[in-house]
C-alpha cells in the first residue's frame, strides 16, 4: 500500500495508455458534451477543427481511468481531491489517437489536524505523436501511514 | 446567435437542472473512475463520505451538459475552450441530487489577430438544498460578429 509518505515531490509515475475511438468520443458527447465538434463527424470535418475532436471533459476523465487504475493496483491509499489548480486542452484529441498518462508529484504538505496529507499533482496524457493533449495540476488527499501517529 | 459581444462582465445565466441516480454515477464511474467511493454503494457506505458519490470528472460532465443544451439553444458561437483556471469539488453530489447549472461571465478580451474573442465564465452547479458542489473558472472561445469586420 502506498501512504502520503510514500510520495515525494520530483516522482514521476508513468501510466498506462487509454486509446480512443469514434465510437466512445461520440457516446461521451452525447450524454456531456452534445456540440457538433464532438457528436457529429461531418459538421467537425467543416470546422476549423478539421473533423471529430473529443469532448475535452471526455480527455479528463480518460485521464482519471488511467490514474485510478494506477491507484488501485499500487494501492494507493487516496480519500479524494478538493479540486485542481489548472486544466489544459493543449492539443486535440481524435479518433484513433492513443494516450499515455504520465503523473508528477509537484507538491506535498501534511495536514495539521488530520491523519492524511494533500498533493500538488500534474497529470498528463501524451498521444502517440508525443504531444502533450493535456495537463491537469490538480489536488489530492492521501491517508497518513498509520505508524506516524497522527 | 450569441456572438463573443453580445457577453458582458457580470452577465449570469441560470441554465437548466439535471438529475444524477446511481444508476448514472456507478456507470460513469466504471468506465472513467473506478474508485470504491464512485462504484461500490456498500464500500463507500464504510468510508468517510458515508455513500455513494458521484466522481468529481462526472460532475464536471455534467455541468458541460447544461452548458453545452444552452449554447445550441441560445446559438451561442463557441469555439471551444484552451483549459480550465481552476475546479473546486465543493461538496459531494449523491444519487437523487437535482443540480441547477450558473453561468457567470468574469472577464473578456477580443484576439487581436483572429475573429475571435476570449471569455473568462464561472460555471456552478448548486444542488436541491442551494449548497454549490461544483465551482469551475474556466475559458471559452467565442466567434466575433460578422459585422464587427474583424
Amino acid at each position: 500500500m502506498l501512504f502520503f509518505e510514500d510520495f515525494e515531490v520530483g516522482d514521476v509515475i508513468e501510466l498506462a495508455t487509454v486509446s480512443v475511438d469514434e465510437t466512445a468520443i461520440v457516446e461521451f458527447a452525447r450524454k456531456y458534451d452534445p456540440q457538433p465538434m464532438h457528436l457529429d463527424p461531418a459538421a467537425a470535418a467543416e470546422s476549423h477543427f478539421g473533423g471529430l475532436i473529443a469532448s475535452g471533459w471526455h480527455t479528463c476523465a480518460l485521464s482519471m481511468r488511467v490514474l485510478a487504475d494506477w491507484f488501485q493496483q499500487a494501492e494507493v491509499q487516496g480519500m479524494g481531491s478538493p479540486g485542481l489548480k489548472s486544466v489544459r486542452w493543449l492539443a486535440p484529441v481524435r479518433p484513433g489517437d492513443v494516450l499515455a498518462g504520465r503523473f508528477e508529484i509537484l507538491g506535498k504538505r501534511a495536514s495539521r489536524t488530520k491523519p492524511m496529507g494533500f498533493i500538488e499533482q500534474n497529470l498528463e496524457l501524451i498521444n502517440q505523436r508525443g504531444e502533450i493533449v493535456l495537463r491537469s495540476i490538480g489536488l489530492g488527499i492521501l491517508r497518513r501511514r498509520p505508524e506516524a501517529g497522527c
